[in-house]
């Protein structure tokens, strides 16, 4: 089982993923999201491996899978959205059964913090080019930001490469004012969640680090009082 | 407050969620999504809109909170895409406070069915034209495919507009291979679920509805004996 912890708070789990590690007989994970269910690990085999350890992480769980124990594998936010999911299902190659569970992305988290940016159409972008090319990156930064999609940028500092939130800025900004606004939700429902409203002009006057979610809107997003909206295109 | 139901079984309402519903005097929405819950109903009051009505639906929630009662409007999915927590806050206009409360979206519903489609860039973007003009979700369609994006589509047949899917596939076909996957869920995580793995060139062919999301892969996606999995990007 891949499961996913959500945003981080505990009431933003779900039955069916608590329900999952409760059956399973070995929690395999990154420490930190571990750390997040003490007490759902008191009677379990526990792996805790370290960050970037992902597919070492996948192998482990798949051969106590084939050993017969249950297993839940734990990712942050949703398995499926640059979680544990896909690494899972390609080193099991069908040995052994995997079930997905979700857990809702970092992507609502941060939305729902920062009022409704995410009412029309939106690109999800990983700006972590340990495993994405970088120039494919690029492409897909311009071809969001030409379709005038609201942007939910994950990874937005990656290790060792803080410029690439720059970069990504400067594509924008050949297509978007700088006046868009953008949205910065750090530890958003895991806490001490903070939370910025801003433009694309301003933007890199805010501390933008790895626990943080990006979201820049479209030609339409606006700022009504503490909120960031979308519209969605109803008349009022 | 503006709840997300998630997909629709119980076990993927979030613990925040229930017990945002439970606080309320008041819960507004759609009849369907308040049939799935008539037992938290039991002493509230119940306002049941048709669908479609989400204008009218805001305007009675925030007149009841503005009189003083506790408000739970219910979305289903997350109610901040392309549910209702733009309209409250528009419509609100800072009059009463608004609360969004995040639930599992179906683009991660469907994902975790599919096995894991969406663990690289991903785009979003509903073919219902009533909200969006036709000519900017065109452009949407194309920029997201030139980027080589995942695609998930929302709405993928809304009422008398069948024919927007067709054209969709169409744009796709210009810049993805025929051979391309395409997952189809029809009522994900609330049942009775189908789930079909196809292809871009043979989509057509199999039902798709308003209770149906829509996963298109990007080049790299493939599949792996029940699943759909786009690589993360990792070395195995
Ligand atoms: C490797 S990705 C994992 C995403 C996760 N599977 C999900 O669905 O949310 C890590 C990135 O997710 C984002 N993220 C995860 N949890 C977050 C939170 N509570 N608040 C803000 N951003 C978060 C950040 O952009 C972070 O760099
Ligand atoms: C108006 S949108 C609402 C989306 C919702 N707020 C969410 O976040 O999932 C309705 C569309 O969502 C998708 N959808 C919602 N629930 C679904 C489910 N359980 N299974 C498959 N698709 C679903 C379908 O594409 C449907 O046409």
């Amino acid at each position: 089982m891949v499961v996913g912890l959500g945003p981080g708070n505990r009431e933003n789990f779900t039955p069916e993923v608590l329900a999952a590690i409760k059956s399973a007989q070995v929690v395999v994970g990154y420490h930190t999201y571990l750390d997040l269910i003490p007490d759902l690990l008191q009677d379990k085999e526990k792996v805790a491996t370290p960050m970037r350890g992902e597919v070492e992480r996948a192998r482990q769980a798949v051969e106590l899978a084939a050993a017969g124990k249950t297993v839940a594998v734990v990712s942050s936010g949703d398995p499926g959205i640059y979680g544990m999911a896909g690494i899972i299902i390609e080193v099991a190659q069908g040995r052994v059964p995997v079930r997905v569970i979700p857990g809702i992305t970092a992507a609502s988290a941060a939305a729902a913090s920062l009022g409704a940016p995410l009412m029309n159409d939106f690109a999800v972008i990983s700006l972590s080019d340990l495993l994405t090319p970088w120039e494919t990156m690029l492409k897909r930064i311009e071809a969001a930001a030409v379709g005038d999609f609201v942007m939910v940028l994950y990874n937005p500092r990656s290790y060792g490469r803080p410029d690439h939130i720059k970069t990504a800025r400067e594509i924008m900004l050949r297509y978007k004012s700088p006046e868009t606004p953008v949205g910065i939700v750090r530890q958003a429902r895991r806490g001490p969640e903070e939370k910025i409203i801003t433009t694309l002009g301003d933007m890199l006057s805010h501390e933008i680090d790895m626990l943080t979610t990006v979201i820049v809107g479209n030609a339409q997003t606006r700022v009504e009082g503490d909120f960031m909206v979308t519209p969605r295109g109803y008349r009022l």
